[in-house]
Parts: C-alpha cells; structure tokens; sequence
C-alpha cells in the first residue's frame, strides 16, 4: 500500500495549544513599524502614544461673540448698560479664534448691542474666562493619548492628528506564506481534467490571515514530491514569520508534510483530538512557526481557527476577534466521541423568543455547511454528547442582530426557495431566510419542536389525494396556515438519449437507481407511486441510496454514479438532464398563524407574490404560480 | 458683527433622517461592480452566485485504501477471506481521488490485508457507494452559494473557488469626497502660527467612511471663501456620490456652507436637535447627497454617525454596524433638555458583577472623551434626564469582552496612571486599565457608590497629618486596603524666569492663579496650607479657576493664560515650567480587600513593582517608590 504514516496521535486541543505557544514563546517577537497616521485605522499600536502639542494650541473662543476684559466689564446692567469700543475695549471673534492677552472673557453675540460706529453696549458684566476653551481643554502636550497595544478606530485618527502626530509606531504585521500542496489541486480558472480538485483552501486562508490582522501570501501549488515541498518550506521560512502547508497533514501515500517538517526542523504535535480538523501538524523550522493543515474545507476553518489564529495573535497582539457566544437550545440530540472535542456547525434562529440551535451535516468536506452555519456548539472531549432540548453554548459568527431578522425555514428544497431568499436581503436589506433541507416530514418535526417559522412541503395524503393540508391537521394543535407557493411537475430525470429507455417507474428495475432520503417528500410521492404500481423496492438497485435535495440527485445522474432518480422539471434542467413527467405536485408553505405578521414573513410574502419571482420562475419552468402567496387558514 | 447666520432650525433627529432619505430615495443607485473573487473579501454580493462546478467534481475516495467493485466483494468474510487483484479487483485511492466506474466503492486500507504480490485479502463484503463522496456531495453545479447583499467571508471565498466562481459582481463603493474649510485650519504636519488649528476631523472622516465601506477622497483645507468653497463643491458632485463639508455648519461670520448649498442646490435640513451635533446642513445638489457636519470634533463624530452613516448605507447596503447595546447602571444623574437628543459619553465598568455606566465631559470639543469613552448613552428629546442608580442602554463601541477586562480606576490623576495602564495593556495583552480623573474625593465617592474597583487617591488628613487611611477608615465599612503607590513632590509651578518672583503661597496675591478642581488632593492640599498661613482666599485672583489635572494646570500656566499653578513636579517638568517645591505627598490606591484578586488588579499590582515602570519614574524625575504595591490592609 505505499509509505502510509498511520501514526497520528490524539493530543486534546488545549494541550496542543500550550505545547505550541510554549515553543515559540521567544521565538516569536512582535515587531514593530513606522507608519504615516492617516493609514493606521485598524493597526495596533505599538507602544503608546503622547500627544506632542495642545488642543487647542492657544486659548479660543468657544462662542462667536466679542472678546473683552473681564476687569472692565464690571458694573454693566440692564440699567447702567456699558459701552465698549472696538480694538480698544473688545475685539470681534468667531468660535475658534485665539483670545489672547488683555483678554480674557468672551460675550456671546446675542447678548451684544450693536451702536453703529464700532461701539456695542452690554448689560451684564463678563467674569473672568467665561466663554473661553482654555488651551489644553481637549488634549495637554504631553499627555497619553493611546496607550500601547490599542487597535486604531476613526476617533483616535482624529485625535492622534489634533495631537500632532502624524507618524506612528504600530505592530507589525507578521507575514504569512501559504502553500497548498497535491498533484491533483489545479488554480481556479484553469480547465480542470478528471481527478482535478480546484485549490480554494489557500484563498479562504489568504482572507483569514488578512481578516486577523496578518499580511498574507499565497504561493501556487506544489505538486506532491517530496524535494519541492521541501525547498519551499526552507525558502520561506527565511523570508516570512510563519509558514502553512495545506494538505499533505493526514496520513496517505503522499502526505510528505510531516516528514519534511521533522527532517527540517522539531514537530511539536501531528494530530489533535478535535472533530473536524485531526490530521493538524505543529511544528518549529528555522525558529518559525509552521503549521500543516488538513486538506478538508471544514478540518481546514476548523484547524485555522484553534491553532493559526492564536499564533497570529502572538503576533499581532490582537484579543478582539473572540466569536459572540450565546446560550441557545438545542434541536436535535447530538453524540460525541470521548476521543476528540468537537465541532458541530449549527444553525441558529430565534424563533418565539428563544434561540434554538439546529446541528447541520458533519462531514468534513461540506464547506456549503460552513456557509450556511450560523456558529458552532463546541462538544468538549470529555462529554459524550448533548440531549435535545438542553440548553447549549453557542459560537456565533453571524450576528445576534442579523439572526432575529432571519426567517427560519426548514423542510423541502426547491430552487425558488434560495430565490426568494435571495430577493428578501436585496429587497428588504437587514432581512434574511435561513433555509434547511430536512425533507417535508423533518421540517414539521421541526416546526413542532419549535424551531422554525416556515416548512416548504409536499406531502400527498395518499386517503385524501390532498397535499399538505391533512398533515398539518392530524400534526398540529395550534391554529396553523397553508402559504399557497407553486404547482410543480416530478418526475424521473435521466441521462440525456435516456440510454436505458425508462419510460416509467416499472423500468427502474434495470438502472442504477438514486432515492431521496426518508421524510422527503419525492421520496413519499415514489413510495406512493411503487404501491400503485405493487412493486417491491428491493428490486430496485440503489433504492437505498439517498441524497438529500433534488439537485443532488439530478447531479448524481449527470455525473454517470446513477442511471435514473426521481425529482422537479427544474433539477433535470439545471443539469442538463431528461426529464420523464409523473404528475403535478403542490409545493407549499406551513406556517404557524401567530408567525404570519413577522417582519421578515411579511418580506417572504411580499416575494411570493412578486412578478419578479414569477418572471424568474417562467425562466426555469415547470412552475405554475397561480395561488402563489395566498394564505389558507386551518 | 458682520453678516451673521443665526437661523438654525432645531428638526428631530429621526424626521430630520427620513426627510432627507425621502430626498434621495430615488437618487441614489446601488452601483455594481465585478472584481476577482480573490479581492472580494468583506465586500456586498450584488446579486446571487451560483455554483459553476460542482463539489467534489467526480466520485471521490473519502479514506484512503482500495477502490472495489461492490457486486464482486459479496461473501467475504472471516471465515473465508476474499482475494482481489490489482487493476482488476481493486485500485489504489487515497482520500479525494477519482472512483470512477465500475468501481463503486472504497475499502479502507486498515480492513485490506496484502498479500505481496499485489493481491489483497478482505474479511467483509463493501456496501455499493460506501467511502464514496459523491459528486456534488458539498456542492452542486447550478446550487446557490451565496445570495445577494451577503457581506464575504473568508469561508464564501473558499466556497466561491470551489464552485468555480472566479470573478464576483459586489456592489461598488460609493466615493466620498471630503472637504474641511476654514482659514485657521492647517494641514498637520507644518509647523502652527499663532490662531491655527490643526486639521484632524477629515481624517477621522475618512477612516469613518472606509469602515463603513465607502472609498473616501479627502482633499486640502479649503480657505473661507465663498466662491472657492461653491467651486469645489460644484466639481465634486460631478465626480463623487457623496459631498462631506466639515466646519462652516454653524452660523457663525464665515460659515458659508449653508449659502452655498442653498444657491446649489436644496438644503432639506440645517440644524437638527442633538447635542452634540446640532448644526448639521443635509442638502442635495445636482442629485447627489451633501452633508455640512459641524466642526467641533465630538458634534463631527455624532453628526457622521446620525447622518453620513445612513446616507453611505443606501450606497453600500451594510447593515450590520449597529453598536452593541447593553444595560447598565447610571452612576450620576443626567440631566437633560427637552430641546434636543443627547449623545452622552460613558465609561462603562463591570463591577462586581454588574454593568456601570459613568457619564464624561459632555463638551462638543473633547475628543479625547470620545476616545476614553465606552459608548454613548442616549437621551431622548422627549425626556428630561435620568436618575442616578436607573438602569439606561448603552451604545458600546467597545466589546464587552475588553470592558469585562478593564480595571476601573476612578480617581486623582497622575502621569504614572497612564504608564501603569500602558504596561498592563502591552505585558498582559487583553487586559486594559481604564482611568477617569476627578479627583480623589470624587474617586472615593464612585467607590462608595460601586462604580469603580481602584481609587488613585493623595487626601492628607489636616488633624493626623496622615495620608489617605484615616479618609477610609472612616468612609467605608467594608474591608478596605491600600495599595501603596508613590511619595511625589508638589509645589507651585511658575513661568520659566518666574517673572512675578513667587516664592511661596503667600506670594499668589501678586499673580493670575489657576486652582483644580474641589474634591482634588492637591485643592485640599492648597486649602490646608491656605489656612496654615491664615490667608483669605477671596486676596487670590483666580481661586475660583479650575483646571481638572496637574497637566491641565500646567498648560494654562505655560500658555500665559496663568501665572501660578500648584501641582506635580512630573507635570511642571513635562510643560517646561520652574517648580517651587512645597513638599512630599502620598499618591496611594485605595481597594476593597475583594477586587485584590482580581486578574487585571493582579496585572496592575505586577507593573506597579516591575522595574520597567521604576526606571521610568526615575527619568521623569520627582518620585519615590520604595513601597510601591504592598498592600497595607485597613
């Protein structure tokens, strides 16, 4: 089998940290640079900074008024007013301007008489400096305006440039090479072969590197030898502060990282005990930091976040990029590993008031379960997992602020669903959906666990031959509404010439078949049709297999892994596919009354019933709006 | 008095905001750009993105091992092993390689038993499709990745690569053009004549603008000249999408902004009730938004914040700025004029366990107090103020994270205080000192009503002759401790030359004197040697000035707006003063026994001792700090 490096060990995260930092602990010094102050938003000072002259500078009126003596304003009153001549007795002054000796008050124009000849009368002595903004009010020469390690916002720009400072010392920001690895990772852009994997890894660490404060650059990738990777690594580690490998950190035939760290230098940890993210390689070359990281997108956020981002910070010096933490409840039970803290990427909604956290795909390679993730729940090493309904800690990376103006839908997909997302944030900015796809069933758990406001669904009542409705009524107690969405046709898609002459369900027994999951409504709607036409699924190959949305199915088919699955018009033609109708099917919304007047339902309505949906909804086809946004109640 | 503009309207904030959004509803466009997705960090998308690819682009090996064809593996078993023949049976795959047919599984090397000669035993029958990722499994060709107005993420970037997406259409910056005017403004940088002022609010303007995601363009101090000033405004709106004027907002002689704006184009709003804030101007001119902002830097900040900030939202379609808001308890009363909105300045403390909100210098011209600030506390127009001890919501801009690690030091000041809080911040990163200065009886007072956990304090009991412990003893009941801290010399602080020959107190009646402010150390210091010498305080021109810091003090003397300060040896040395000293005082911290314990009192108590602040001392010159941090407990 190779030269496989089966030996990863298992060091508990935080342990690994302090390992790691230990070993560089003077190894890694901050350093520090000169910069001109109007580009230092967001930089740290490096050590503090005092103010090199006043504001203001001279003694200034804070008032537009006259500037007069306040000695040789005593005794004026209403009845004994007072006459003062200019440039003998008071000078004419704005707000700003210096008030300098003899004087030493300032009148307020509205309090001022004019005479005519330059001579103004006054009814009311001036006391001594009334008026006046004495030098130094704001800022003394001298003084401390920032201290040593503060982040730069716009207000200290002001304030550094009323101090005169118009250079300042910040820390430097350690530059970090990148280098993806693999002789199957090809540049995006390029025309990928078969077997290329496009390299975005690098480009997500690019951003985060530069997002905590670092500079960053990334080299093009290096194929999988040996010599390469290694003159790279000793290169670099001459002219960077700290060096990343992605890839080549697990333990296959080409995973050379380790053995070229630990021919160049000391690694510290190969291997930590968290979910995703194991395969992560600590070492020191040449006194500089170098990190290998797994090549999985979600082991790779993962992996940056817990061991990149702290070393960062030894030398950036930068403690504010903490995730928001909140307490949310969970939706499903989750079980752990005592062999690894894990990561589980959740969604999270607020919905009734409460914030509850939904668990989405764990697999490493689901890089969309990144995006679509509102935060993570961290399961600790030491815990075996958490039951539905207890209340858990929450990393958020999304906002609080944005998560109560999301509309939480769970249930069924189809593409509208993401089009009428996409309309609510760019119609109605601050609003936005969040969509899972649970199948209809799993979205009305949902909803009756309390964690959605909307399920899309399609469910046929096979008694009745109604869709949605019957469910709705045997599920829920609670005065319920049916959002009228889109009459759509499913049927069987097919590769393009259907090679295997599929005509209808009964020829499904001579292909490789791909099913939905369990709970999905095209999976009901199959299951329907087989009893109809009494046919047993286990001679159906592939009956077991599922994936989990219609595009996913229709992908399977155009990528020759299946012969045949059943789904929407508009799957099939988003991948080129044939497409065999077997029926029309209503594709609805389920919605709790008492969440029909939510801001951002009332946005989602607003699209539904919008010609701009429709006009797209004609583009795809298949579609049948009529009802689209009419409400049914229970 | 010239030709004066005294007519500004006192509009509410909100409607003063949605008149001028009216305006420009319609006018102002969401522009739309293309740029490399490389590029695209923290920009808006413009519109959806869907995938172009799919993700993984073919069946992958999701572990390392053996590619098999499921069918021929039925049977194996312990009992009766089965044998596979290389490029036959099986082929070898690590993980992310292609399993392309008739392979339709992977079995993992550690269930393959070799056995030399490129045969391989196996124990258990695959599962069709097992260890497979599927194509398309993480993302589908035609899949949604990202909707439109969606702030990017490192991890979209990464999303975006993988799903082929290489260019990326984000909406444009909008671009800003920003002009400070006034004659007595200078750049920073040359050297200041006599009634300059330095020129910082444009700057802070423009890393204003920037943040929230605008392309500022700043240009020179324009002179206050009528036609210049219409002649730049003119020229910018045909290049910009927004007109920022700074100064020239009020109604003083030169304030030609309004005029301008009215002959250009429609002033929709001049004067808005806020403080500070008020004379705003919102106009538009040849359709394009131009905001007049007043120039006093703390009314420029509030102004941009009510008004730019909304404007640059309609351009940018970032909503996600808003600052923090929190509870917490209001440490003094505010009070408040119906007139206006107040945007109250506040330290915000966490002290034993609870949020406490401490209101600072509410002048429009200290933006130093913007930058000590935590946040704002708003007052609405409608009320009247708020009671000491309510709860109020606070706009922080800082994290609560930082402010949770913040010591708050309430009390007298020294220049020591801000090195101290300066180590803390560069040897304990993460930790922060915060310090307000009103004096030690004032510090106290805050301790009492638990707003603080440290009081920097120098109070000579006249009866004992002791410093600062008889003052706790009998103000608190609760265990207390002393934090030694440093003996300092004070004395008067005189023109160099001292040119009114002072040679002690008695001498104050020949000169202009500046007092601090009542409750400070050196006041109470001042008075005891006042009544030693049995002098009338009212023979002290100036008794009644007050300046609230040694450094304040001093500057007032050295810009000859005084003759004589009392104050520290530090304070006279850093303003390059004669100092007559008068004697040794004890500049002490006082802290409940509790919040000795604390990490950043502990980080505190290690710089207080460190050699590092000693050696400093000594440069100053007028410290002794043999007991510096034994703490004598009460």
């Amino acid at each position: 089998m190779g030269k496989r490096n089966l030996y990863l060990n298992n060091t508990p995260v935080e342990e690994a940290r302090i390992i790691y930092k230990n070993a560089l602990k003077g190894r890694i010094k901050m350093e520090c640079e000169e910069i001109s102050t109007e580009k230092s938003l967001g930089r740290m000072t490096k050590e503090a900074v005092f103010a090199v002259c006043s504001s203001p500078m001279f003694n200034a009126a804070a008032m537009d008024g006259i500037a007069v003596i306040a000695e040789r304003t005593k005794g004026a009153s209403e009845r004994e007013p007072l006459e003062l001549k200019k440039q003998e007795d008071y000078i004419i002054v704005d707000t700003g301007d210096p008030v300098k000796y003899p004087y030493d008050a300032v009148i307020m124009a509205e309090d001022v008489i004019e005479c005519g000849d330059g001579t103004v009368k006054i009814l009311e002595a001036a006391a001594p400096w009334q008026h006046i903004r004495p030098v130094g009010e704001d800022i003394v020469a001298g003084e401390m305006l920032l201290s040593g390690m503060h982040k730069i916002r716009p207000i200290d720009i002001g304030v550094l440039f009323s101090g005169g400072i118009t250079r300042i010392k910040v820390v430097k920001q350690p530059k970090v090479a990148i280098f993806p690895t693999g002789t199957e990772i090809i540049e995006p852009g390029t025309e990928p072969r078969e077997g290329d994997i496009l390299e975005s890894n690098s480009r997500m660490f690019e951003a985060m590197v530069v997002s905590y404060g670092g500079a960053a650059h990334r080299f093009s990738p290096i194929e999988d030898d040996y010599k390469k990777i290694k003159e790279a690594v000793l290169n670099a580690v001459d002219h960077f502060d700290m060096v990343l490998i992605n890839a080549g950190s697990s333990a296959g035939t080409e995973d050379y990282t380790v053995h070229i760290l630990r021919e160049l230098g000391e690694v510290l940890v190969h291997g930590v005990a968290i979910k995703p993210g194991k395969p992560v390689i600590l070492a020191v070359v040449k006194e500089k930091p170098v990190i290998g990281l797994p090549g999985y997108p979600v082991s790779a956020y993962i992996g940056f976040e817990n061991f990149v981002k702290p070393i960062l910070a030894m030398f950036t010096g930068e403690h504010g990029y903490e995730n928001n933490k909140e307490k949310a409840v969970l939706s499903k039970r989750l079980v752990s590993s005592l062999k690894h803290k894990e990561y589980i990427r959740v969604k999270v909604g607020e919905v009734d008031g409460r914030l509850v956290a939904s668990p989405l795909s764990r697999g490493a390679g689901a890089a969309m379960s990144l995006v679509r993730a509102d935060g993570f729940c961290v399961i600790d090493q030491n815990s075996e997992g958490v039951e539905a309904g207890e209340t858990v800690t929450v990393e958020l990376y999304r906002s609080l602020s944005e998560i109560r103006h999301t509309l939480v839908s769970i249930g069924s997909h189809d593409l509208i669903l993401d089009l009428i997302g996409d309309f609510m944030s760019c119609n109605d900015p601050g609003i936005y959906m969040s969509s899972t796809h649970v199948g209809s069933m799993g979205g009305l758990m949902a909803l009756k666990r309390g964690e959605a406001h909307m399920v899309p669904t399609h469910l046929l009542d096979e008694e009745s031959g109604v869709y949605n409705l019957p469910y709705l009524a045997r599920l829920f107690q609670e005065p319920m509404a049916v959002v009228k969405g889109v009459k759509r046709i499913q049927g069987l898609m097919v590769q393009k010439g259907n090679p295997f002459h599929i005509k209808g369900i009964e020829d499904l027994t001579k292909c490789r078949f791909v099913n939905r999951q369990r709970g999905a409504g095209t999976r009901v709607l199959f299951d329907y049709q087989l009893k109809r036409l009494n046919l047993d699924p286990s001679l159906i190959a592939g009956y077991d297999r599922e994936a989990s949305t219609h595009m996913a199915a229709a992908a399977l088919v155009a990528s020759n892994s299946a012969d045949a699955a059943m789904g929407i018009f508009s799957a099939a033609k988003a991948m080129d596919l044939e497409f065999l109708p077997l029926g029309e099917e209503e594709y609805d919304f389920a919605v709790p009354v008492k969440y029909l007047d939510l801001p951002q339902m009332r946005s989602f309505l607003r699209v539904l019933k919008s010609e701009e949906l429709h006009r797209r909804m004609d583009q795809i086809g298949g579609y049948q709006y009529d009802l689209a946004g009419e409400i049914w109640y229970l």
